[in-house]
């Protein structure tokens, strides 16, 4: 029998999304939804699902969970910081807002990176008192950067990260979102608060739990987020420092050997591989790798040696925000969950 | 009297670019065209200057440069490479090709910052036994990012330069230059010897002129270029770290404070500024900024401390690569270089 | 002695478009700014210019017009339908809002084109009892169009007019606009409203005043609106049936003759040709031509036999929508209306 | 047993798209690839197929077809000129081409339009003495607005139709297609050749095959072809005047009633439903709906009804270039003569 779960903020682009990465899915039926407005137009570029659209759209303050075994949620930080713990008294609350994710019992998890972080989930419900839980998913721009760093890290150690993000303008949302005269023939060099959310949410991924919360992993991370002209997926730039040697070759193999153990789970949003490397020094870019395994792979090239520091290799990734960075991801961090039994 | 100059590859783009910023000099005249097809489409968007396109065009191999006081070379690297020293034989050539840029008696300029490799010319010439010269250009991506460290070099001392771009598709000229098939809603990570080029042109620049060549300076540079849907203007995101310490508050004055004795010295295709500062994290732009002082200032922003690096502050730049980063460039150094007596 | 004029909506893009074509004009002075809202981030590539932007923003709907010789509409149709007739009891408002364009005794002006209109000003003034009056500019769309088609009416009469446009985002404003992830690789084929605008306003600006009202023209127009990845500058493909032939060489040759005599008036905002005509095939294309005579031409191309309809020709046309299509536009109308003692 | 088919012009991207389409083809095995020049860098979006890539590739001008069934030509008109009648010596031929569009033996073929012009091809062997046949493909932009013609020729007939395109850039190919300087923020109002190809190639496609030859369909198609800037996918803004009566609805109807018959042949390139109407008015839309039926679908929306000409309706359609438009809607048309017995 499929575990019942509700979408909050589903009248949003994001939420959406979580329609469309829930639709026809084995483990999950979609039974509730929720938004502060009524209904609005479909978004999406995948036809929206007739099941979940028959369904009626209920206020997301004063939502009735009884029957519901899970929340995605979807909404903004603000509204988020006031209905998820509501939600999590009673039920597991997965989710894309950033209200939480910086809470010290609150997982940050990217599936296939960190779910060993899993424990503070008992952690978080025994210290607040509740049913549920909250377990967040970071910023899109973090995911895919911390994918590819998680094999350097494991196996030579990080030093300094220093990367340049071109993100795509899904990335915003539609509220109203990139304006398009702000962006055609153009490049936006910032990003309010991408750049922080980046620097620290990477170092709490890669951290260690401890008893009841997390130590964020003693490495440097800079950052600048800049916005092109580019509709879905997000390039990033990176330079790695590493603590011990490590060549173009071994950064090449860490890279491709990632993720087989977690991908052989068989969960079902989860692609083939975590990281795809490509050697053409044209690869990765966004209109022609977002999409690889259904968006939920990222895909790295120019892998090539740095001169400016030391143990350092230089790449280029490109990863997408708004499947394996946004609902399809925290659909595949839930399908982790509910394996191990947290749902 | 007007000097006479000849351009030689006319007929393409960066040789009408050319054209365009000769129109109306009030220093030089365009007395001849060189190329080796003939007469083609015109491709800049400012009107076709009318004296120059009645002009007829000559084979570039075979050209008579009697009465000619200097040549603009806008060809590609290999032809330039044959071309170029024979007109230097008789005439001085300011070249935008990359040819000759890292021979040890051939300077590789930009206009307000190493124009004191102007003696290079004296060693050149008596070397080569040569009554003209060769002064290059760097590569347009160099130009802007050599500007803006130029004053931090002077004041704080460089030890690392970390710098990746995102290209306007201009750069690439149109032979057949980007196909927009391969840019429309896209990054191509990759440019062809465009970050060597980087790398080793920003050092000869900020190099030392001891007797006779250049010891290039002593940091490093780590260059990531990219391509974006651009059509004019480059930004680069740039991390420096120095050698002494350095606030941003130093950072930008220094900035701004660059360039005042060259900008003083009222040639006539000089900006007013070298380097606009903006304050506005949302600039640069390449789309807002590019064509700021007509092209010629490079404006630069979100000046902010680096925490990965010591001694380090980032920021983003954009410069105009077909104004001040090719033919206008040219020109004003080769007013310069007039002024100078050198023509 | 400049007269001095209000802007209202001049916090908004298209309210800065005033401060910015009012800026340094030798008959106007910006001397009162009102808006809804308070003080917002600037929005046009030109620089703000200071002596506007130290002005105090008013109230729009509580403004004292006392010592105020003209008022600037540019706010959205719901608020100039209660604001406009309030402004217009004691003083002249050129708006370019879509309010009161269709009333009977409300002229639509396009500068050049229908300024023969102007004394359904005094009708309006003595039925309404005004002192001032409204004038109206029409849809950026429909001032391209019938810029190009008034010298083919005018000449040999208009039976049909079938037009695809292909507009750029900045005509939708910012509030939210166009929305990137909307238009990027992408055509919108629909813009709300716009077809019947352009449609109904092309007939009554070429129609006939009569005795206190307008006899719109006696033609067809058939428009199908959509939307380009295209910043600024309105593109449109025209099939135009006439009453009488009209060779294409006929078209050109009125084309080229229209407006001579409005130019030649000196007025500080008009451009030195109505219709720039191009007989290079691949013009005009808007990030060309767009900026022609400060954005104030016209440009046609392509002008070519229509073998569907009798006497009929095909055009391309490029016009600015958001200089002689809204403020700048609304300027050069002002500045006609003053100098026929109307303000 | 699978035909072994040869693929001409295997190198360039048109033909590389042929690889594509052929992968893994139930009833077409690719045996033989030519091209004019040597192995070049994999332009197609989709992996290439291993089996085809490991063939060698031949010279076209001496290709031994012994053991071939059929070959698709995807070189530009003139090698077609000379290669493809050499080849249908023996062998069928089936071609993107225009060398032979016009011949009148030589059919001129849209899938599930006009596949009743294939007796043309016995006519054709016999004239030329011929064991196989030229079949050649229209033009892309022809190709949708052919098919959405289809319905309404055959139910009301025609008289008028004008045609404005927004044509995606992957039309013209790499060579150099068009280069991204001249289409980013811009549109680019005239296609060499286009508008010619689509007004006859259209009345050809409906026009009735008599005794060896066709006779053009009688009505007038009044074509303006532009460049967008969209990667992939033709939008087309399309004014219908029919000989009868034809209200929206009816229009609707039959657009959606059409092609039944031949989707139901269950040919395995063929979309399952050939025209796709849609009541949204913002769609369709190139990047939505480009892929339709994996691009085998023409898409076709704002139906409504034109009050310039009679009996008229209006439409915008988008329709996939390089699927249904040339490689993929090629291999249905073979499909299609396979199952006829022509191969």
């Amino acid at each position: 029998m499929k575990k019942r779960v509700a979408v909050v903020g589903a009248t949003g682009i994001a939420g959406q999304q979580f329609l469309v990465a829930l639709q026809n899915h084995p483990w999950f039926e979609v039974s509730l939804l929720a938004a502060k407005t009524g209904a609005r137009r479909w978004w999406c570029q995948e036809e929206p699902p007739p099941q979940a659209l028959s369904l009626p759209v209920y206020q997301a303050s004063s939502l009735n969970l009884n029957g519901i075994d899970l929340v995605f949620s979807a909404v903004e930080s603000e509204p988020a910081r006031e209905l998820e713990p509501l939600y999590a008294k009673t039920t597991p609350v997965v989710s894309t807002a950033s209200a939480f994710r910086h809470e010290k019992d609150v997982p940050l998890f990217i599936p296939g990176v960190n779910l060993d972080h899993i424990h503070l989930i008992d952690v978080q419900k025994k210290k607040r008192g509740w049913q549920g839980f909250i377990a967040t998913q970071p910023n899109c721009t973090t995911i895919g950067l911390a994918i590819t760093l998680k094999p350097l890290f494991d196996n030579f150690g990080l030093k300094k990260v220093i990367m340049t993000s071109m993100q795509g303008v899904s990335g915003a949302g539609r509220s109203p979102g990139v304006i398009a005269l702000d962006i055609i023939d153009n490049i936006v060099p910032f990003i309010s608060g991408e750049e922080e959310k980046v620097e620290k949410e990477t170092r709490k991924i890669l951290g260690t739990v401890g008893a009841g919360s997390i130590t964020p992993a003693d490495f440097v991370v800079s950052a600048t987020c800049t916005r092109a002209a580019v509709s879905e997926g997000h390039t990033e730039a990176v330079l790695v420092a590493m603590v011990q040697p490590c060549s173009v070759e071994d950064a090449r193999a860490a890279m491709i050997e990632f993720g087989r153990e977690f991908v052989s789970l068989g969960l079902p949003s989860a692609p083939k591989h975590m990281i795809i490397v490509h050697d053409d020094p044209f690869r990765p870019q966004p209109r022609w790798d977002r999409d690889a395994e259904d968006g939920m792979a990222t895909s790295a090239g120019r892998l090539r040696k740095d001169t400016a520091l030391e143990n350092a290799v230089k790449y280029v990734l490109v990863s997408h925000n708004t499947k394996m960075g946004a609902a399809k991801g925290a659909v595949l961090m839930a399908e982790y969950l509910l394996q191990k039994g947290y749902i």
